[in-house]
């Protein structure tokens, strides 16, 4: 049983206005506490804690309602935390029936908020689209983005503000949906420069022509996630019902199927960081509720290998590009010695040096990419399981009015509701 | 920052007299998930709780403070559960200068409180050794058996009662500690009929010369992790200045380490129902504080490998014995078809049972016993990343007076800290 409390309940004595919810795909336990491991490299008494330990509320179980599968997917899992409704492994907001559900974007338009999706991965990936859009497969982005312009509600958009990659679902040869969205008034950027000069809370910035390159990899004129974060908070807190945005580092996940625990850590602090922003929003704001969560963990990642008793996090630190970077460089023909003296802080051994340079003979980026991938791994006693998902309980996060509602042993369809509730101000008994 | 609530400000209006620690030995946010989905064996919309998931209140940061290791072992991960000091791997309940460290079971018998320590190892090893003994060396186990019955407070002996495996180090040529206890006024038990009988808080029981056997392996003349809690809380209640009762699943871990999932299933549950007592006893006294936690995660035991999306348990539900017991018995001249048919509910394929055929020729026990977890992993998508531990956060389970003390992302000598307060009754922020 989840008791919603209501306002004059909860330890924060103001009403709420406005909702962040924040998805950190795949960043599991594993995840979250490797990043403290990062932050305490030496043998310690006292830890460093991360951005998210202190709003720590609980944990979620992330199963899907699949006819085959009891591992979710992230459509399922973000269907699940967007709608409150189990469905299969690639729905996006459709039920297993393949009826639409509505999403709390949905409600928090209806209740006359504005609304924003943002992600690190193309705007159209399953879990951003599963709050701001309905299909039954997360592979039809083209479908996703047309409806991203057409679906209404109550003859207007129901989404604000888009800000991600994903341009060439966009801007394509049968529809231009830049151009539609402009001529709704929207404004429509593609730089870092552009999005910190906007103040258009219409908003559709599209900084890639598909993911947004990873943190550490990220050329100047891309913005970070917490810029966009900054930006999309700015622009939509101007109105007095408030806003409901939803904010994904999603490609936290990607470094776990791709078993590149650099990319992780990398991703991990993009989205650190655009947490920080929304809480100190939400301080200072003092009507606004923050959640951060997972829809699942990534890779079967494990901290420790092998039977060896120390992650050592140094190596991941001495990188200052993802392998998959330095491996695109050197197949360019860059020099392998300036390659490692530009972009780590490493002293590789001759076994090291001579398993990458026999990498780059065979011309083929993933075998380059893992060369360094095995570096790295067996250097910090970093190990996989999957390339796929992994059915572990992940953290909640929360903090503001209401936060208590999100403590203890949550179901992820329980975040849904529990936030229909909040957004529709009832007070009710959910059972589960 | 924790503030240790006192008893006017927490949730319940009574006041505390009885704790009940409890540590799932190795039970990491893997385990408790996993042992949900055995709960869960058919696709679903709502799903079936463990008896662990209402009480879940926060995790805990397990590293421990070691000049070599990040990672750390059950002795000074109970040292710092048992103390609030991080300590090297190997040590009991002393810190990096050797110094002996107070535990809270000293605190509490300090305060007048009865103690006890049950384990379903030997009531000698890490764990529980590190709540009632001091030891610069996990593995000196006589000595930690002498030093149950040596180290005095006041005169008096400092552990009431002592349950679980081990009896090899107290019954020895050199010194038979059951005899001097006996003289001191304890019982000393052998069996469960024994267990069940007894009324005498003083009490030393040893079931097994080593470790309790698996409970799915466990003969009838032996007792139930849920029975040894159950004598205990009886017993020690008895005393208006309450008890302190320590608790371990300890081969839950065991089960990690020997990368043997049916065996952590079984112990998991015996685990399960012992928690389940003691909170069916705090419900009713409601002065009672139960806590439970794992001290770390075992294995890198994941669910889901390989890329598969779905987690089969059913093949560890179709096991009625541990596959060393089944290795056992074939080594002992069992019929193959005779033990599968009389031990498991499973359909063997043809190559499966000659895998199981060609390890029986080698006479080797871990031979045969692989073959079957090597089936059975197979069949479920279980994988494991290392046969010692890994670093991720632990669940905090809490339920009882002061329970709002363990919410959150707390480090694990947050624990002991926030037990030491509670005990000796101050109100005082702790800093961390």
């Amino acid at each position: 049983m989840i008791t919603i409390l209501n306002n004059s309940q909860t330890s924060k004595k103001t009403f709420l206005r406005n909702i962040i919810f924040m998805i950190g795909d795949g960043m599991g336990v594993s995840y979250t506490s490797a990043y403290r491991y990062m932050k305490n490299q030496d043998p310690f008494e006292q830890v460093k804690r991360t951005s998210f330990d202190p709003y720590l509320v609980g944990q979620q179980m992330t199963y899907p309602n699949d006819p085959f599968l009891n591992i979710t997917d992230s459509a399922a899992a973000a269907t699940a935390l967007a709608t409150g409704v189990k469905t299969y492994n690639g729905a996006i907001s459709v039920n297993r029936e393949l009826k639409k559900l509505r999403t709390i974007l949905e409600a928090a338009k209806e209740n006359g908020k504005l609304t924003g999706i943002i992600a690190t991965s193309e705007i159209t990936h399953a879990t951003p689209a599963a709050f701001g859009s309905h299909n039954t497969d997360r592979n039809n982005m083209n479908e996703i983005a047309n409806s991203y312009f057409d679906e209404r509600m109550n003859g207007k958009h129901k989404i604000d503000l888009l800000l991600g990659g994903g341009e060439e679902f966009f801007v394509r040869k049968d529809r231009d949906l830049s151009k539609e969205f402009m001529n709704d008034g929207y404004s429509y950027i593609t730089n870092r420069s552009e999005l910190l000069k906007n103040k258009n809370h219409k908003l559709l910035g599209l900084f890639a022509k598909r993911e947004i390159p990873k943190m550490i990899d990220r050329p100047k004129n891309i913005p970070s996630l917490e810029e966009m974060a900054h930006t999309a908070i700015q622009c939509l807190n101007q109105h007095s019902n408030g806003f409901f945005l939803f904010i994904e580092g999603s490609q936290i996940d990607w470094g776990g199927h791709n078993h590149d625990i650099v990319s992780v850590m990398s991703e991990i602090t993009d989205f650190e960081k655009a947490f920080n922003c929304a809480i100190n929003f939400a301080r200072t704001d003092e009507h606004t509720l923050v959640i951060a969560t997972a829809d699942h963990s990534t890779g079967g990642f494990t901290i420790g290998a092998n039977g060896h008793y120390y992650w050592n996090s140094e190596t991941i630190g001495a990188f200052k590009r993802t392998p998959g970077y330095l491996a695109n460089e050197l197949l360019l023909g860059a020099n392998l010695n300036d390659i490692l003296l530009k972009y780590t802080d490493c002293l590789f051994t001759s076994d090291e040096v001579k398993n990458i340079e026999e990498a780059i003979q065979t011309y083929k980026p993933e075998k380059i990419e893992n060369a360094f991938k095995t570096i790295i791994d067996k250097r910090t006693n970093t190990i996989w399981t999957t390339d796929g998902h992994t059915g572990e309980d992940v953290p909640i996060y929360a903090y503001g009015p209401y936060k208590e509602n999100f403590a203890g042993l949550l179901d992820n369809t329980d975040i849904a509701k529990c936030l229909f509730e909040i957004i529709e101000r009832k007070q009710v008994i959910l059972a589960h």
